[in-house]
């Protein structure tokens, strides 16, 4: 295996330990939990360093300017928080990129001629509340205040409880829209997530589109009894309703063009090995090229659900817990980089969500992925080598001094 | 609904709100957590009032004696854990019971002719090292102590840590001839786990026969990824596998005569919800009435499952972790017991696995069911009337008035 991006940049090499997950393997870095709070410390200290001005906003996402805040602004950066058991790159090799893209600027001598800023997303993956890109939804005002103070985590706590005990005001979370007005140009760079640069042979790619995709909490409730004196006639267990539905998934997924179904987490309570559960619950990630056509797939989902279920005796609740319309990038900022890049660079699709993509709608946003030789993520193996990490940042460089 | 066992039996008034699982319903009493800690200080305290004398055996047993221990002893008793989110009366209305026995017989200065004790069996649920019945089957030498040392919680902690934490000296674990030969009756009182006294119209039953029964781990591994980045077409996900193996499972058991198999527990690492997962795992309950019926439906689920893997591009590895063997209760004690009874005791077959059964093989056992309206256990519906818990305990006293 060839170097890691973390020999070249020492911000990655500097996390590497915060965060590891010895159960799953790879990192568990979720909103304000232990791990997560190091790396706000790790990036405040880090942009104090170089000079930068650290701000939070009313959203939990950080903000460290170079120079005075104001209209018009160029900032770019990406998250620090984790998918369950994750890698290394996906989220913190944009904000690393930032800092270093800052650094050697700074070295060059170059003064922004316009307000510059990098921003730390909160709760991007959503592995703790269950909505994607909370940071960028609240400060966009694509979810309201209400709706996400009151997401639960795992063990029930409230966003609200979780911001207050972070001395985070629960009060001012919401809409910010000067702030988002300030914003006049974002560009994140992200390690891909599939294998698109690798057929290409290219380090570097600029985002066309991101899929369209959403989540659903699949609920059925049976009656919960003992395993061994119930009679199979007897049964309304709903860990059978679930598993047919999850083995219904795929072939309804394949069965439409350009379409992503997947379900990752599942829970049976009680959850005893001698015990018919009361209760089964799965999320379900479904995303497509276009709308109309992840509608559908859900739509068919949920009847092979619900087929499950009768033929079961349970009850089915589905509740939509998030959804993003595709994003198309607009031609502007990306064809603005391209030739500052020299051009040639490639243009590629992604089905991974991005608070890029959330801003998008009010910000010309761009986005720029460094090559993964495996096309894993979200998964230990997750990779980008020293080298292609290296044309990243000499990109987002490039791209700053052009643009600052 | 009717009053509860509880306005009847003053201890399961006192231990009602011990363990309360208030995510679940119902209770979560496990081996040495902090609720079954608490149920072992009471009843040591209820044993102590009693003038019983407490002894920890070294396998995490607690037995309380009336007298002295000595040979060919009278012992009744049951367990105070529960499965995940249980009801009320599944092990600790053996224990009440029998301390409400003890206490009557007091009252009348019955002064007993032969060594009597209450034993208290750790662990018997298996919820939370995975083997059911473990206190017994170490104290018979049906679980070798090396291999029960070594199993973990869900946490990875091995059971030889948390002995060791609880004060219990591990390298003293294992068979115990002297004691188990030192038993000359054991008597178990249950609260029934399915309806069969209901259709009889008898608040009390004996048993006749337990259902062979074990306990199987089916673990997928596939590859980890992105929800929304990888192809439907370029995936191994294990969850898929896992979902269309136990969407098999009740047909296989179905096919045969007398079988009852389950699946409660399961679990997708790392279980985000934009992740697809790289292991998933599920636990198989498997009984029936005779044990090569049990064997050969397990067959036919991993069949199903190898299947299931393979056409998700997974691995598969099942592990057998708990057998049982049919169990037939002698003749003898529950002859005794019926002539004791005045005769017409029905006589019942369960599906649930209990310490008199495991101890069946080395000790004359019997056990006397307590009516449960609804059939339901293993869950927060899991119920007793007073009138049917007193009749419980009205059995068990004369059985002991006569037996001791």
């Amino acid at each position: 295996m060839t170097d890691s991006g973390a020999t070249v940049l020492p911000g990655l090499a500097e996390i590497a330990e915060v965060g590891r997950d010895t159960v799953r393997g790879g990192y568990s870095r979720h909103l304000l939990d232990g791990a997560e709070r190091d790396l706000r410390d790790w990036f405040v200290e880090r942009a104090e360093r170089l000079g930068l001005d650290v701000e939070h906003d009313r959203n939990g996402n950080t903000w460290a300017w170079w120079g005075a805040p104001g209209p018009d602004a160029f900032v770019t950066g990406s998250h620090l928080d984790s998918v369950p058991g994750g890698g290394a790159f996906d989220g913190p090799l944009g904000v690393v990129s930032a800092l270093d893209a800052v650094a050697r600027l700074q070295q060059e001598g170059h003064r922004p001629s316009r307000p510059t800023a990098i921003a730390v997303f909160a709760e991007e993956e959503g592995s703790r509340f269950g909505v994607a890109c909370l940071g960028s939804r609240l400060l966009s005002g694509a979810i309201s205040p209400e709706r996400a103070l009151a997401l639960t985590d795992v063990d029930g706590t409230s966003l609200e409880a979780v911001l207050t005990s972070a001395g985070i005001d629960p009060s001012a979370v919401g809409p910010d829209p000067d702030r988002l007005a300030g914003i006049g140009t974002f560009v994140e760079l992200h390690v891909e997530q599939g294998r698109g640069l690798v057929d290409l042979g290219s380090p570097v790619a600029l985002a066309s589109s991101i899929l369209g995709h959403g989540r659903w909490r699949f609920r059925f409730s049976g009656q919960g009894n003992h395993a061994g004196a119930t009679l199979m006639t007897d049964r309304r267990d709903p860990v059978v309703a679930a598993a047919a539905a999850i083995a219904a998934v795929p072939g309804i997924a394949r069965a439409a063009a350009d379409v992503r179904a997947t379900v990752g987490r599942l829970r049976a309570v009680p959850g005893g090995t001698n015990v018919i559960a009361s209760t089964a619950e799965f999320w379900l990630d479904a995303r497509a090229g276009e709308d109309t056509v992840t509608r559908t797939v859900v739509g068919a989902i949920v009847a092979a659900a619900e087929d499950a279920a009768t033929a079961n005796g349970c009850a089915l609740e589905v509740t939509e817990e998030s959804w993003s319309s595709r994003v198309d990038f607009p031609e502007g900022p990306r064809a603005a980089i391209d030739r500052v890049l020299e051009g040639d660079v490639p243009v590629l699709p992604t089905g991974a969500g991005h608070d890029a993509g959330v801003l998008s709608t009010h910000v010309p946003s761009a986005m720029l992925f460094v090559r993964n030789p495996t096309g894993v993520s979200h998964a230990p193996e997750e990779w980008s080598d020293a080298d292609d990490c290296a044309a990243g940042v000499e990109a987002l460089t490039t791209v700053m001094r052009a643009s600052t």
